[in-house]
């Protein structure tokens, strides 16, 4: 289950890369370039700074595959992503929940303190968006206005809360991913955002 | 043979990535910075991706030196760069072509997948580009409209076909190194190139 | 001492950090991430480069809390800042020395060529403002007009000159970094600076 949404999240992101690379007129070989950082840039900077390489699309190959079907499908239904919004908008957020936990359990696994379990969530939720915006020359849109990486890492404080109560392993990390997806879907239609520093 | 002509293509890269920093009126510190990187980025994440640390030229100043010269010559030759910009488009499509198959080689080294062989040598040959560019605060040229990147990937895969005739290694590295250049100096020559998406 | 010193510089480095990102509007999620990667991402870039993973910060909190601390620090007096200039610029030029030395040393620790170690000491103290200008969509300013960088190179080629004369550890060092603060203070006092190259 967990794995399988996993899948969902990746094709989200490389799509999401790809729309937006599509925008900046970039040509094939650029839109599938960031359409793949976009999906597993986040997992790929964790994996290099916790040593764990080679990194993990390298020795599974399912990621490269969905991308790529990631990107054919943004490619073919391009002018048509108006009416799509909305779903692609759910699996992104599937994958924002997702991504968070098994960053999170990554750390976990190698035995790092919790602060650096929840870095490592965000990292891998976030930062393959990061990597994106650079490669377009932007500003990264989420140290901006998207309060998004905030819910990953309050998710991932309360993932660190639930374990205190024993819950069985599979209950945990899809509680604590539906949380992270929950405030997304709240943040979005409440529109709750992160103030800006204004000039000083 | 293939050793030597790594170093050619170091040091053109070298060349064309101080060209550039010159161009962008940096100082000759930055101007060395991207001249390295140029050169050695894609190596250098290659290794890192890969687990391969520290990673190569920390272990063979051959490139250090390399780079300074070709970083010096840059300099010097400044001026009259549009006369040797022919010979340093061969050095540098060369280059290209010889990175591609070391890139290639050290993931066959470590029993990676045929697909992600072909993007370390892709990598190997184009992210020096990448980086550069982002250094450059520029959309990087090879997700815009050079066709650089396509090319090794095609040089790629002959690769792997070629290697299924029992060839001798040093005549199928040389072979399909061979094969990326002659490519590339035919996609200047016929212009050809990858359309970039219109706005929607 | 040098320890205490080390904390020093990476508060000043989050602090100028945190100045630059709220001077780009962002919302407080990006000033902390600009804060930290200033602080640390010259040592995490050199860590990932050598293979020392995972990479510090993550195996010692310290770091996070005192960026942390800089971060809150920062946005509290964000407003009375011109008061404080002098003794940040202090205390970011006291980082600068520190850091080289540190960088330095880990490269000395796993067996590297000097060269290679005066490269990892100036990536320690200078690459964490790159990734900083990146992020905030500029070219570095280290490649532009700073003599920063330089300086740190000529204090790691002091650092092996010194080596030769059997100095005690802890002197060496000290000595080494005061010599690039001293180098740093009289730069900006006497406005040393690298040309950069004229357009051609």
């Amino acid at each position: 289950m967990f794995h399988f949404l996993d899948i969902i999240g990746t094709m989200a992101f490389a799509m999401s890369g790809a729309l937006t690379a599509m925008s900046k007129k970039l040509d094939p070989f650029g839109v599938f370039i960031i359409a793949f950082v976009t999906a597993v840039g986040g997992g790929t900077l964790r994996d290099v700074l916790i040593g764990r390489t080679p990194v993990g699309w390298m020795l599974d190959l399912k990621y490269v595959y969905v991308i790529f079907i990631g990107f054919v499908l943004a490619i073919i239904f391009r002018k048509k992503l108006d009416k799509l919004r909305k779903s692609l908008f759910l699996f992104d957020t599937i994958g924002l929940g997702v991504f968070t936990l098994i960053g999170l359990e990554k750390g976990l696994e190698i035995g790092l303190h919790p602060v650096i379990c929840v870095a490592l969530g965000t990292m891998t939720a976030c930062f393959g968006g990061v990597i994106r915006d650079i490669l377009c020359n932007e500003i990264p849109v989420i140290f901006r206005r998207e309060i998004y990486a905030t819910l990953c890492i309050v998710g991932g404080v309360l993932f660190f809360v639930l374990r205190t109560m024993n819950l069985e392993n599979d209950v945990l990390y899809l509680l604590s991913s539906s949380i992270i997806i929950s405030l997304r879907l709240m943040a979005v239609k409440f529109k709750w955002y992160l103030p800006a520093f204004e000039n000083q």
